[in-house]
Formats: C-alpha cells, sequence, structure tokens
C-alpha cells in the first residue's frame, strides 16, 4: 500500500513559478503568524505531536520507500544510517515539538524601554523574522524539528529536505499540516519544497523575490559552503567547530581528564567535540602523560608535537594541517603550549571561534581565557560538547551560528525573531 | 601651501594586495581593540575631538582642493553642497565625537545569565563585532562619525569615501589617527582606504579574505544597491523609507496639523520623512480639508486619490506609483482609507517598513497600530522625523538598518557589537 500521496510534479520550466508562488504564500501566513496569540500557536504544536505519534506507521513506510530508492541505488551505511527512521525517531520527534510548545513564547516580550527627555516612551518588542527557509540534507526528522522552533517564533517556514529524503518529509510534513489546521492557521506557515529538483535550491539563495528572510542550511561543509557562497539573503551558517581544551598547570588533573574524555569522545561527530588538546607545559610532566594514554586507550588516535609524541610510543605526529582540522572522528590533535597566553595565541591563530574551553583552579588563568578567547562560547572547568541549545536551556536549537551577527552560537527560538521599536508620544514634533 | 600628504599610489595591480593587507591589519587591530578597556578608547576620542579642532585650517585646506577639483570638472550645486566643509561642520565633527566619547561602554555589558541545573552559570556579554567596512559617498564628514562609533564599540573600521572627498578625508583621518596614537591604540583601528579606485571597493564587498565583518554602506540608492548586490558579507543597509501619517477619526486636528506639518517638511530629504497621508474616512468631513491645504499652503505639492483632489483644487492627482514613492521632497502622496485597518493594509502593500505613525486619541486603534504595522519604528501622536538615533537617545548612528537582521532601525554603538556565551562550570561533563 501507497501511503504517502504521489510526487507532486513541478519539475522543469515551471519551477519558477511555482517557487515564486511559495514565496509569496509564505510571507502571507507569516503575517498572519505574527500576529496570532501564542497560545494559538500552542495549539498547533500540541497537535503536530500527536499527529506525528498517530502518523507513526505513515512516516516509516514513507521512509521504508526511501530507504529502499537509496539502497538500491547503492549508497555509504553512515547515509543510509542518518535516512533511516525508527519508532524511537518518531517518538523522538513527537517529543521534541512538546519541549519546544512548552517553552516561553519568545515573541511580544518587551525587551527594553525608556522615556526620551521629551517625553516620548521608546518600547523595543521582539518580534518574529519572517519567512525562514531551512534547506537540509539527509536526515528527515529535521523536517519536523526546524518547522516546530519556526512556528514556535511566529515564522513561516519553507522546508527544502534532501532528494533521498523527500517521501519521509512529505509524510512528517503531512502530519504538521494536520497541526496547523486544528489550530485554524493557515497550511502555507509551513510548507515543503514540492520537488527534487535542485533549482528550487538555487531560487532560495535568489530569495524568492525578496519574501525570504533567512535562510538556514542544516547539512555537510558541502552545502553551507555553497550557501553561504550564493546566498542572497542573510544564511545562519553553521561552519566548522575546531574545538580547544587547554589544560592549564593549575588543573585539576582528574576533572581535566574527565573533560578532555567527554569532550573528544562522547560523540565525536557533533560540532563541540575537541578537536585540539593544549596542555601547559608547566603541567605536562605531572599530567600530560596521564591524558594522552587516556585519550588512545579510549580508541582515539593522537596526533602530537615532539614534545607529546614523547610522552607515548603511539602517538602519531602532527604536522600543520592537523592544528586547523575539524577531524569529527575519534582523532585528537595535542600539543605543549608555553601557559594560557600561548594557548589564546594558538587558538586565535588555528580555531574556529565557535567553543573552547580551559581546565584550571586559577580564577585569573580563566578569567584571561573566558575574556581573550574571541569564541562564540568559552568555557571554564566543563565540557565543550555543551555547546548545544538545548543544553544552554535554549529547549531545542535550529543549529549553531558561527558567524558573528544578529545570532551567534545556539540558534534557538530567540534567535529566530527580530524587533521593532514603538514609540507612544502625546503630539510630540521634532524641533 | 600645500596640506595634505601627496596621494599615496596603490592603482593598479597592487590594489588587491593593498587591500588584503589592510584587513588583515584591521583584523589584528580589532583584536587589540577588544581587549582594550572603555577609558582606553575613550582617552582616543578626546584627543582625536581636540585634533579636529586643532586641524581645522588644514582640513578646510584639504576641502578647498577637492572643492576646487570637483566645481573645475563641473557638478550640480547639491553634491558642492554636500562635498563643502565649513567652521561650523568641523566643529560639529569634534562636537560628536565628544558625544560618542561619553556614551556609556556598549561592550563588557553582561546581557543575560542564569544557572542550569547541572551547575553550570552561562553568562551573554557583550563584544565588538570587529573589523566594519564603511563605504560612503561626497560628505567628508562621516570619515569621522563613523569611524568614532566604530571605535566606541570597540571595533576597527576600513573607511571607503567618496573619491571626490579623497583629500578632506585623508586631513580628517590624519586627526583621528593624532587620537588612537595619544591613547597608544594601533594606527591600523581606523584605516582610510588611500587609492581613489573603485577595484578597491569591490574588494570590500568581496571580504577582504574573511577580514571584514560587516560593511555599512552611507549613500544614495545606487550605492546601497550596488552593496546589497554584491557583498559577500553582512550588510547593514538602508534602503528606503516609505513613511506614512495615519490620521485616524479620534485624532486631535491640531496635533495632526502639527505632526503631519512635521512628518513630511521639517527636513524633506531625511529617510522618516513622511511620504504618505492616510486620513480616516471618518475624519474627511472635519480634517481633510485642513490638513491639505497646510500642507499645500507650506509649499508641498499634494498628490491625492479622488476623495483628496475634491477636497482643494490645487491637488494633483496621485497615480498607482505614487503609493510606493519615496520623494524626498516637498510632494506628499494622500488618500483617505476606511479606518485603521485600511490604513494598516495600504502601508504593509506599498510602505517599506521603516517607520510609520498613527495619530489618533483611541488607545485601542493606536494599540492596533502598533502592534499590526510591520515597521522598524511604529509612532503614536509623535512624528515620524524622530527616526534617528539621536533622538532614540543612542547619541549617534551609522545609519538607519531597514533589514530585519541583528540591527533594525537606527545603528547606535550597541548594535556595532555582537555577543558570546562565557560558561562557568566545576567539572560538568555531557552525559
Amino acid at each position: 500500500m501507497r501511503m504517502t500521496a504521489p510526487l507532486k510534479s513541478i519539475e522543469g520550466t515551471g519551477i519558477a513559478n511555482a517557487m515564486a508562488d511559495i514565496g509569496r504564500r509564505a510571507k502571507a501566513a507569516a503575517r498572519t503568524l505574527a500576529l496570532s496569540p501564542a497560545a494559538q500557536r500552542d495549539k498547533a504544536l500540541s497537535a503536530m505531536a500527536r499527529a506525528i505519534r498517530d502518523s507513526e506507521a505513515a512516516i516509516l513506510s514513507a521512509n521504508a520507500e526511501d530507504v529502499a530508492e537509496v539502497k538500491a541505488a547503492g549508497t555509504n551505511a553512515a547515509f543510509l544510517d542518518r535516512l533511516t527512521l525508527t519508532p524511537k525517531i518518531v517518538a523522538a520527534m513527537a517529543d521534541g515539538i512538546e519541549i519546544v510548545r512548552n517553552l516561553a513564547d519568545p515573541v511580544s516580550t518587551v525587551m527594553d524601554s525608556w522615556t526620551r527627555p521629551n517625553g516620548m516612551t521608546i518600547e523595543r518588542v521582539r518580534v518574529p523574522l519572517g519567512v525562514i527557509g531551512v534547506i537540509y540534507e539527509s536526515r528527515p526528522n529535521v523536517t519536523a524539528d526546524a518547522a516546530v522552533l519556526c512556528l514556535k517564533a511566529g515564522n513561516a517556514a519553507i522546508l527544502r529536505g534532501g532528494s533521498e529524503s523527500f517521501r519521509s518529509g512529505r509524510a512528517i510534513h503531512a502530519a504538521l499540516l494536520e497541526g496547523l489546521r486544528a489550530a485554524d492557521l493557515p497550511e502555507d506557515a509551513i510548507q515543503l519544497v514540492p520537488t527534487r529538483d535542485r533549482a528550487a535550491v538555487g531560487l532560495m539563495l535568489a530569495g524568492l523575490d525578496g519574501n525570504l528572510d533567512v535562510i538556514v542550511p542544516r547539512g555537510g561543509k558541502g552545502l553551507v559552503a555553497r550557501v553561504q557562497a550564493e546566498a542572497r539573503v542573510p544564511v545562519f551558517a553553521h561552519l566548522e567547530g575546531v574545538v580547544h581544551v587547554y589544560v592549564d598547570k593549575a588543573a585539576d588533573l582528574d576533572m581535566a581528564k574527565e573533560i578532555v574524555l567527554n569532550a573528544k569522545m562522547r560523540r565525536t561527530g557533533v560540532c563541540g567535540a575537541a578537536e585540539t588538546l593544549l596542555v601547559d607545559r608547566a603541567a605536562a610532566p605531572t599530567m600530560l602523560k596521564s591524558l594522552v594514554a587516556m585519550l588512545l586507550d579510549a580508541g582515539c588516535e593522537v596526533r602530537g608535537d615532539a614534545d607529546v609524541q614523547k610522552s607515548d610510543t603511539r602517538v602519531k605526529p602532527a604536522s600543520e594541517e592537523d592544528w586547523p582540522a575539524e577531524y569529527l572522528d575519534s582523532i585528537i590533535a595535542a600539543k605543549v603550549v608555553d601557559g594560557v597566553d600561548a594557548a589564546i595565541a594558538h587558538i586565535e591563530r588555528y580555531g574556529s571561534h565557535h567553543t573552547d574551553a580551559i581546565v584550571t583552579a586559577d580564577q585569573n588563568a580563566a578569567e584571561k581565557f573566558l575574556s581573550e578567547v574571541d569564541s562564540a562560547i568559552v568555557l571554564h572547568n566543563a565540557s565543550t560538547q555543551f555547546a548545544d541549545g538545548g543544553e544552554f536551556g535554549f529547549g531545542a536549537e535550529i543549529g549553531i551560528a558561527t558567524g558573528r551577527m544578529h545570532a551567534r552560537g545556539p540558534v534557538g527560538v530567540e534567535q529566530l525573531t527580530t524587533f521593532k521599536y514603538r514609540i507612544r508620544g502625546s503630539g510630540q514634533i521634532r524641533p
């Protein structure tokens, strides 16, 4: 039995018109959403969670079709793993929607207010960003995860998933539409691009005639780089996480070991995973051997400078390419540095301004590191794997922004808003 | 006597290298600035104000050379007016620097902080944006105005002024460098592009090898449009101000007249100048004739719909092109609308989301307007000409942003910052 609707065809010359229409409808829906009460959006989110649970069979069946097609074409195991949905993943999608639903309303908040000498009051209030385009790859669950964050913040979403997960995305999208209908919100609030044609991506990057306010790419470096290079609208780009842990001479060795192991090995494929270990020269005699052996014993390849190589025969030599490397694997570069200043200098030279940590009991060294390392997230005595919107208390995130503008670090619902100024006067004119 | 240094030549193939070098040096200076105490930056600003005053003769002499060259080439009076500096303008530049100097330090502020259930504390602190490129046209005083805003917020600036004001810009820049030296800050913190070649602009738009964090275009629509179309880095763009004043049936006529006259005629060339007057149909019998006559008597051309035309024989007919027009002149489009909802609909259809005002004594109508008009600045019973960073209490502004990301409305020192997260733990690892 075919559980998903047949693929609607808008291929060929019709794509430009179809995408322009999607943009216009999203803009109109965004206006409705911006004026909708939080309770109405929350009602839709609750209904979406229910609909996702109720649609488990349809979603898994659609996903099975996607998986079968990809398998027939031949692909690697990692790709199939990302594409394949399970009852557990479907349940997690529904749970995730409820977490977002239960967050505080990020819009309509008065962020600041003041009164001018002439008596006018000025308020800065949060409002939705507008229309958010999400371009993602194989993981079909991004369809729900991204859409509900946009909706919570009062934004319309245009979703363009990977062509391999097209049927899965449609089945998930159908459940999201049920939620919108249940709350009398326009279905255009969450639109799934109804074509596998890559031309649709190009049209989104061009901004859909000014109707797209921001693009969020969710995927590998290739996708993000293409989006950054071609987008004519702002992008929440997530580039590299070349993440450092610096173990200072005043570190507690047990704490350092726990943090280094967790930062590197808890999950090696996440952007907050440590990629370089820096050890204070003054700490090397007492800590280096122990830290390196721990990593090697845990199955992590260690690529070290001359000093690190001396600490364990299993250490491989690091080359200049290792210092700026984002391995996203069980590999770590390791180096001995001359104290906190040298650690900061190394991080500024080779790092990616994403997330970096210091382990030390010395408050001065810690404050210096927190102040001088120019990264979105700097930590003292905690694992870099906390670089995650959920761990920040944002409930969920649509990604981690590595740019400096608007959002930096985890992009949660609050970062999916902008603001406007409301001024109340009593007839003031400007002299 | 030649008061300015001879034009340093980096024309031709050397431009790409020279601009790349400027970018690298700016990035290095930005790092120094980011770690500099506010007092040091303020010391530089005080010294700059003094140096500008002390350099009045040199600045006016350089400006006279620019003016002579432009006059010889033949140009229009408005252009010459923007280019020409006077002792009064030089004094205003120095005063402006002192106003910025006296603003509160916009960086190092803790914007928010919270503690996670695992005991980690997270702080969001303001930090400078980095390197700001300013591309401007004929007004030489932008050299000082823009540079000091960047410096106050701890940013390095790369300034590219109009080629016609090249010598004036150099003389002003020389005074700014005196201030940097007086405070032991790097001269690379404020760099003036040392060539008139337009290729330099293209290189800035390409981002100077990733060393430019944001571009601020200051000039006419042509410049802003080019920058928006070509920039590979974020832009604080100021597009159109199609600004509306809606006079509601519950408006006080005298207040409405004062606000409409001020909003339109105080200065017609500023972005907050009203371009369209909307009058509630229920107010038309008592207010329309009076409002229209007042504008006409003040020398403003009124282009009206059929209803407005009936109010005064001097009214010209409005065409469809008048509703989205930004005249920046003594012209106003005028229309009768069916109440606040129709006013909002008109503004959403034809406006530019810049600044819009309602005049009414009806609180419900006012709140509806303030809530539903999706513009950066919405006012109740006050003139739209308050759309200005100084009038907001920001001290000064580098421009008014019409985009929705990062900065919206006046871009003051606070909007020239970003933030980072500082996390303090006690050995937390992620489960």
